[in-house]
C-alpha cells in the first residue's frame, strides 16, 4: 500500500514594514535575490509612469477610472491615496502565487499591513524591521541627499508614526548588521513554510503512514 | 538622549514530538550540538536509576511520595504514569531558564505537549516529526532489534495513535533529509526567537527611538 501521497504548500505574504531609514529596502533585495521561491508583490498606481518604468514590472500603470472600477469591486487586498495618486495591491496575481506554492514579499506601511491582514489573515507573516539606535535611525533620515527642512520633518514625523505601530507585527528584526538580518529574514521565511496550516495534501500523507502501522 | 534600552528576549520552549521512528532523537541531540543557547529538559521520575544515569543530568530521581508531593503543589508543568512509573517536567528549571533568555527541549508526547500548552500556552512551540514514507516508518519500527512481536505490535499502535495528533502542533517536518531537517529545525528556532511577544524592553526602546524623531 502507498503512502506516496503528496504533501504541498500554500505560499505565504512576508510583509516587510519599518520606518524609512531603517534598511528595510537593502533587506528586501537581498531576500529576493537569494530566494527563488518569492518575489516582490507588483501595486497598481494611478501616477504617470517614470521613464525607464515597465507596466507589470514595477507598477501596473492604471487609470484614475480603472482604478476606481477595480477598488469597487473589491479587487485589491489594500489600497490607499498618496499625494493626490492611488496605490494598491491587485488580489489576483497574489492569490495565484499563493496557490502555487510562491511566496510574495510586500514593502508596505502599517495601514496596508492592516487591510492585507483583514483581507487573508491566514497567509499573512508580518516582519517589523527597526534600527539599532535613535542616532543611527536620526543619521539615515537626515543623510538622504539634501532635502529641504520641511521634508525631513515630515519623513521624521511618518517614520515615528510607523515605529508606533511595531506591536501589530508577529517578529521583529533590530537592523544592526545586514547580513545577521538577512540570515533572520530567511529564517521566519523558512520557519512559515513549515507551518501546518500552510501544508496541503497533509491530512492523506497521515493518513497512508496510519494505514500501514 | 539615549535610546540605549537594551532589548532582550524571554526563552522559549521547543516541543518535538513525533511517531517512534521518524528520527526525532538524531535531530534532537544534532540541535543540542549546534545550539548552545538550548538545553534539554531534565524529566523527574519514579523510576530507579540505571547504571550510569546521573541524577540532575538524565533524571530528577524521586521517591514516589516526593513525586506526589510535588504533583499535588502544582510544580510539574506535565506528567504521566507510564508502565508503573511516574514522569514528570518540574516546572521552576524550566521557567527559570526562560527568564534568563535561555531556551528549553522538550522530548514529549502529544499527552504532555497538551499539559505543557495549559501550563505555559504563550512560550511552547510546537513540532511535529513525520518519516518521509509508510515504507520507512515500517521498516524503522521493525529493525529495532529482534523485539518480540507484541513489543513491534505496540509500538505500532503508540507510533499510530501518536501520528494522529499532528493537527495539535505548529509547525511539521517532514524528516527525509536529517541534514535539511536539521536546518528546517534551526530555522523555527531562529525565527521564533524573533518573536515580539518574548521581546523584553522593546516598549522602551522604541520609545527612545521615537524620542529622538
Amino acid at each position: 500500500m502507498s503512502s506516496e501521497a503528496h504533501v504541498g504548500r500554500r505560499g505565504l505574504m512576508l510583509v516587510l514594514s519599518s520606518p524609512s531609514g531603517a534598511g528595510k529596502t537593502t533587506l528586501s533585495r537581498a531576500l529576493l535575490e537569494s530566494d527563488g521561491n518569492i518575489t516582490m508583490s507588483v501595486s497598481a498606481t494611478t501616477r504617470p509612469a517614470r521613464p525607464g518604468e515597465t507596466h507589470g514590472v514595477d507598477y501596473y500603470f492604471l487609470s484614475t477610472e480603472d482604478f476606481g472600477i477595480m477598488r469597487n469591486k473589491g479587487e485589491f487586498l489594500e489600497h490607499a491615496k498618496v499625494f493626490g495618486n492611488y496605490y494598491g495591491t491587485p488580489a489576483k496575481p497574489v492569490m495565484d502565487a499563493l496557490s502555487k506554492g510562491r511566496d510574495v514579499l510586500f514593502d508596505i506601511d502599517w495601514q496596508g499591513t492592516q487591510q492585507l491582514e483583514e483581507a487573508a489573515h491566514e497567509d499573512v507573516v508580518k516582519v517589523f524591521i527597526l534600527p539599532p539606535s535613535a542616532h543611527d535611525l536620526e543619521r539615515r533620515l537626515n543623510n538622504r541627499a539634501q532635502d529641504p527642512a520641511h521634508v525631513v520633518a515630515s519623513r521624521m514625523e511618518k517614520a515615528s508614526d510607523e515605529i508606533s505601530h511595531y506591536q501589530e507585527y508577529d517578529y521583529i528584526i533590530i537592523n544592526d548588521e545586514v547580513e545577521k538580518s538577512l540570515a533572520n529574514l530567511k529564517a521566519i521565511l523558512a520557519a512559515e513554510r513549515l507551518k501546518r496550516h500552510r501544508l496541503t495534501g497533509l491530512s492523506n500523507f497521515v493518513k497512508g503512514l496510519r494505514d500501514a502501522l
